[in-house]
């Protein structure tokens, strides 16, 4: 754990230069807009320890696999985020000597990202080998207002000499992708031109996929009145395109470059059409200017703040933490465009892979329907449907046959890329999550027209791998579920998962519930669906309920708890707190094997299902539950504390709850798990609004109302959020004096606040006193 | 399956040329000594499919690995057996055209391993584009008498035309390995010279290992008198030297080259004395020539032969085949050198990497045993006393401690080298057979004295490992062993396994009483080695005797079968005589998930152990266990039914017994899996000698002496086989007139035949009448 970022309620601010946390910066500093987005990297060179990184939303490379290739049903490939050009770039060449913080005395370093505003500063003054002093301010941004943009304006003030300064603006396509799997370089060339006195473009396509994105950049100098006309020299390598100018600078005088910058792809243009698109572009937002692109963008994120601010009060680390994670959020995924999903590093790094996770079900989800519009998630549910022909070719790829639809562990576009057997076959909750996604959406939203246009068809298909999927067992004389991984992945092909059966059945229960619902409501529709998809209602329905009343659970009778799978009480019960220091995390100091024989369980499992169907179970049986999983689990994944901080809130155990959450707001900020630089964690940032809203806030939806149990961590004076709930805008307040209700809207709803009923009007507000 | 080769006793051969089953041929007519071999291609160009395969013994090369890469404890790379320089070329123009079968008219064409005499002989005729014709016989070996040489006679006759002929034999370090991670090439060159008018060599080294082989050649050329004395023109290119010999050739008139060649490795000698030692074994061969090494390895041969053929009368396909398994078995293990084993696909393929797995003990000791002289089983096991080193090592990288042993899944030189946890980690029964060969040798050998001296330390390394492995279960009250796979690897992860425990509990017990029996015989060396271990004997021993007195087995009571594992009996029980055609082999079809989800048995697993430990079972319980799991198992390894014929045949189920025999035998000749173009399947070789000897002959060894149970399969008249035992050399022929035991030795030894007691005298012979 590290202990660098100075606190501060709208800023993430690091102080000084180490160079050792270069790259973890480069990740927390990043900057995004769902479209388009990338890594803190420097303008100028820099020669020191540094994973550049510029990524393009929806652009992927299919990366040869290697990874269990030989085992029959394998994905061959590893979609992965790539590494785009490069269009940060602005060397500096100081009267022949260059400028690198690597190689400099740096004097003073100060990083800033502005959350409010989304825009990051860096300021440093620098001493060459020969000792001249340069002062130098960078401000850019990736434009929430205009998502094929960006612009940078970088400052520089000679100190103690005057002289020739040479800044060379480029776009570099010939970049390397670190995760690449046999050192390929992913990207040709297309086309390139030095078009214009003041800029250049490339045009880059990548291999296999065929995406081709066009980066182009203007630029504008700004100096003294009476300065000389500089030298412009374009030059070309390559992948690359740059201008090098040529500028006379005095001792003391402030200039600037500012470059305007646009990302534009294939995947929203014509390829013939990318270059005049980029250049028109371009000339919109130089004749714009730099200062009104700011504005614009400090507008936009208003307007985001809006709708999704946590305002803490006497933290002031718990309130930088909780922008944290809602800013980033909010960079990787804006709901726009239903072809994207959020990548569980964002625009942060490259690891991983592939966008699209069950995190986005069952941790972005509640986020998105709570601070976004309801078309965002709508939206991310969308992209499951379109992808409902993959998952059932993907489910015939492993046996599975009728229709029944396996969604992939990982995937771009709707093909499964993951490929460990343990977790690519057999991690397949993963199907349950999306599910329990439409479950919850409609719950959320009342829109119960999106079952029969979509959701329906989408639960039949996950209901008919279910039922292929379960194994009767003569000996049992029950249903049982083989060769399963749970969301635990410290157990590798496990036999009856009880998180994994229980989603399973419920899946089929729901699904036949929304037929029926369906049915009744519109018959015509779900005719033409029961005959798109040869359903055969009576059979399929038939065996979803025989197998909802013959499923087998493992249950321990003496402790009274699910048992996570079968066998696991033969496992050496030795509690967390009780394993040495020295010995974790332990997916960093054992043995996998070792892993896998242990009880120690890397994120909520059990848990998990608990949490997603709380209302099934009764005070004590959650107790029960959350006393023996919780000492037994690691917490090795950033998706584990979230889930036990809202469990222990909703077990009145405050502290814990507090403590959990702890864990997961600052995971990146602190770099606690040594691994932000290769990317912040982006999709358990989703937790960690979950933490706050439904763990302290206590808030749930039950019958179509909004339901609140709230409680403030001791530390904090008050905290409040924002819930948008069909049509309402509400402000949540909770403090020692009691929870305040504003509605911003025109609707009027009715919420309960500790089990009491409480009607909010059309703008206007109420205090349910403590 | 395939069915082009033609049937012989003592040849296999190959008429006509189909260039599809031209990677299948280079591996069935594989060549070998022990210390060098190489697959069958040509010696001509070839530009049509073909794997170019020339090894060395002990030389490999570690390649760095994907597979599971990110998991702790990881072995950081995989041995891969290394294509070294190819000594075969002969390149040979005719008149400007190169001579080349993919481009030629074959006009005839045979193959001929003769396994006598140990030679590769190919005859044919091929008509170019031009029209000329031309005839080839091309004869080569690798010395078995000289194990670091070989030698090709190449006769070529113009059958339509004369005029010049440049042949260009050459030594070719350039090689590509097949199964590279990352098309990288292993070899450097480190010189060369064309030293002499008639040859030159090429000393190569491999990066990271930096083992040197130097391979050199010479040649002469065999003409009419009066022939003009051909051109020489040396050529030397990276990594490759030659010479071109242009000759003047007749119509109808035939010439030959015969090129001398010898592989010298810096295993056997110091690098600077390499090019010395191999212009030494250069001269001794030329000198020597042609013919002369011919007789000699004609006469090596029939001293193999004399102590392992078998002779099947009445089934000529039977005959070459079980020759075939013989003869490949000798050419990849001699026993001379105690670095070197037996790799899965010894000299005939690059395909698994490693030298050495636990087949070697289980399925090849039995082998050697019986058919060498008995040095060459206790090489093989000092194999593994020498690695017991790296074996600890390994053991501690998983987390174990004081002196627990852990031997590799795969290895050259005793480091792990395999990499998918769910076998490295986990198929933990290797380190069992390990063990058991311990106490094979030793029953068959009488040879106790290497308990003290080897056998106790490698055996308290292996108990120690297992009383480790093992957990408490409180659930059970009983210890368990979680987390492993069996010999059948179509279950991953399962937890208590019946062979692996069943193996580890009879490790500790055979430990303590190896250790009795060491500690009665010779106190102090006793001493000395509990000293030199740290052997705490009260504590340790008393923790193995706890756990052989409290280890679960999983048992079906209503069956009355050892159960494979917990939980197998939930599977869903289909007979693989219900699954249909094409479904098979279920490890191309299925996905690995559901692979892993059926009942479907890879390779004997519970009925390994019973093969092992058959003495302790009832005939009955052998039965029931054989009738339940025999029908769930389908035999996709090529070690699985050599133990089925085994036990069929102790069932006395001859039919079957014969027909699992009939799998094993012509796997490679007939192509039986359509994988023999990546090699042959050399260790399961030695299983099929077992099923001959052990299935057919009934043979076992108890309380020191050899006991037989034969029957002859219906469709032979005789079958005959050499045993070696304590120094008498027996022959036993199985007729229908009875069971005829020569005994070719001074040693006088008692046998039991069907039961009885049968005293065969020194150099006497007798009769068991039928």
């Amino acid at each position: 754990m590290k202990n660098y970022i100075k606190a501060d309620e709208w800023k993430i601010i690091e102080e000084g230069f180490d160079p050792h946390y270069n790259k973890i910066s480069e990740s927390i500093f990043s900057l995004g807009n769902g479209r388009m987005g990338q890594r803190a990297n420097f303008e100028e060179a820099y020669s020191g320890d540094t994973l550049q990184g510029n990524y393009v939303a929806g652009v992927y490379y299919p990366d040869k696999t290697r990874v269990g290739w030989w085992k029959n049903g394998y994905p061959e490939y590893f979609a992965k985020v790539l590494n785009a050009a490069n269009w940060v770039g602005i060397d500096v060449v100081l009267d022949g000597e260059q400028l690198d913080l690597a190689k400099c005395e740096v004097l003073d370093f100060c990083r800033e990202l502005n959350m409010k505003e989304g825009y990051l500063k860096r300021d440093f003054r620098a001493k060459t080998a020969s000792g001249k002093e340069v002062k130098v301010e960078a401000i850019r941004f990736c434009s929430m207002a205009d998502d094929e943009t960006g612009a940078i304006k970088y400052t520089i003030t000679p100190l103690n000499f005057s002289g020739a300064i040479t800044l060379t603006p480029s776009i570099d396509g010939d970049v390397v992708n670190k995760d690449s799997n046999y050192d390929e370089k992913f990207w040709d060339e297309v086309s390139k031109a030095n078009d214009h006195l003041y800029g250049g473009y490339i045009v880059m396509r990548t291999k296999k996929t065929g995406f081709e994105v066009a980066t182009g950049m203007r630029f504008s100098l700004l100096q003294d009145h009476g300065a000389n006309e500089p030298e412009i020299q374009p030059i070309e390598k390559e992948k690359y395109v740059a201008s090098k100018i040529v500028l006379n600078s005095k001792e003391g005088k402030a200039f600037s470059i500012v470059k305007f910058v646009t990302n534009i792809s294939s995947q929203n243009y014509k390829p013939e059409e990318l270059i005049d698109q980029l250049n028109a572009t371009l000339n919109r937002i130089s004749i714009k200017g730099f200062d009104t692109m700011l504005a614009e963008q400090a507008a936009a994120w208003a307007e985001k703040w809006k709708h999704n601010d946590i305002i803490i009060e006497g933290d002031i680390s718990a309130q930088q933490a909780i922008r944290f994670n809602i800013y980033q959020l909010n960079q990787t995924y804006t709901g726009e465009d239903d072809r994207l999903n959020i990548g569980p590093k964002g625009f942060t790094g490259e690891k991983y892979g592939g966008s699209t996770y069950w995190d986005t079900e069952a941790y972005c989800v509640p986020f998105y329907l709570s601070t976004a519009p309801q078309k965002v998630t709508r939206n991310l549910l969308l992209y499951r449907y379109k992808q409902l022909g993959k998952a059932i070719e993907n489910a015939q790829l492993l046996g599975f046959k009728n229709g029944a639809a396996l969604y992939p562990m990982v995937t771009m576009d709707g093909t499964e890329c993951h490929n460990e057997w343990e977790i690519t076959f057999e991690e397949i909750h993963r199907n349950g999550a999306i599910a329990f996604a439409i479950y919850n959406y409609v719950r959320y939203t009342g829109d119960e027209a999106y079952l029969g246009d979509y959701g329906l068809e989408v639960l039949l298909g996950i209901a008919r791998f279910w039922s292929q999927r379960v194994t009767w067992s003569e000996d049992k004389e029950q249903y049982v579920m083989l060769g399963v991984t749970g969301p635990n992945e410290y157990e590798n092909n496990i036999n009856n998962n009880w998180y994994t059966s229980t989603l399973a059945t419920w899946c089929m229960q729901y699904t036949m519930d929304v037929a029926a619902k369906v049915k009744a409501g519109d018959p015509s529709k779900y005719a033409a669906l029961a005959s798109k998809i040869n359903l055969d209602e009576a059979t399929e329905f038939s065996r979803f309920s025989h197998i909802i009343d013959k499923m087998y659970y493992p249950y321990d009778e003496k402790r009274q708890v699910f048992l996570q799978q079968d066998g696991y009480l033969d496992k050496e019960q030795i509690l967390v707190k009780d394993l040495p220091a020295s010995e974790r995390p332990i997916n960093q100091k054992w043995s996998w094997d070792r892993i896998l024989r242990s009880c120690y369980i890397k994120q909520a499992d059990v848990l998990q299902g608990i949490y997603f169907f709380e209302d099934q179970y009764d005070i004590d049986t959650i107790r029960r539950n959350f006393d023996f999983y919780e000492p037994r689990t690691v917490h090795e994944s950033s998706l584990s504390p979230c889930v036990h901080a809202i469990l222990a809130a909703k077990l009145g155990d405050e502290a814990r709850a507090y403590e959990f959450y702890l864990r997961t707001a600052r995971l990146d900020l602190d770099d606690y798990n040594n691994d932000t630089e290769d990317g912040c964690h982006i999709t358990s940032m989703a937790g960690t609004w979950m933490a706050v809203v439904e763990g302290f806030g206590g808030m749930r939806v039950r019958d179509g109302k909004l339901v609140f149990q709230p409680f403030i961590p001791e530390k904090w004076s008050s905290f409040s959020f924002h819930i948008g709930f069909r049509g309402a805008l509400l402000n949540i307040k909770v403090s020692k004096e009691g929870v305040q209700i504003k509605n911003a809207s025109d609707v009027e709803t009715t919420v309960l606040v500790y089990g009491k009923e409480q009607l909010v009007k059309a703008n206007d507000e109420l205090l349910v006193e403590a």
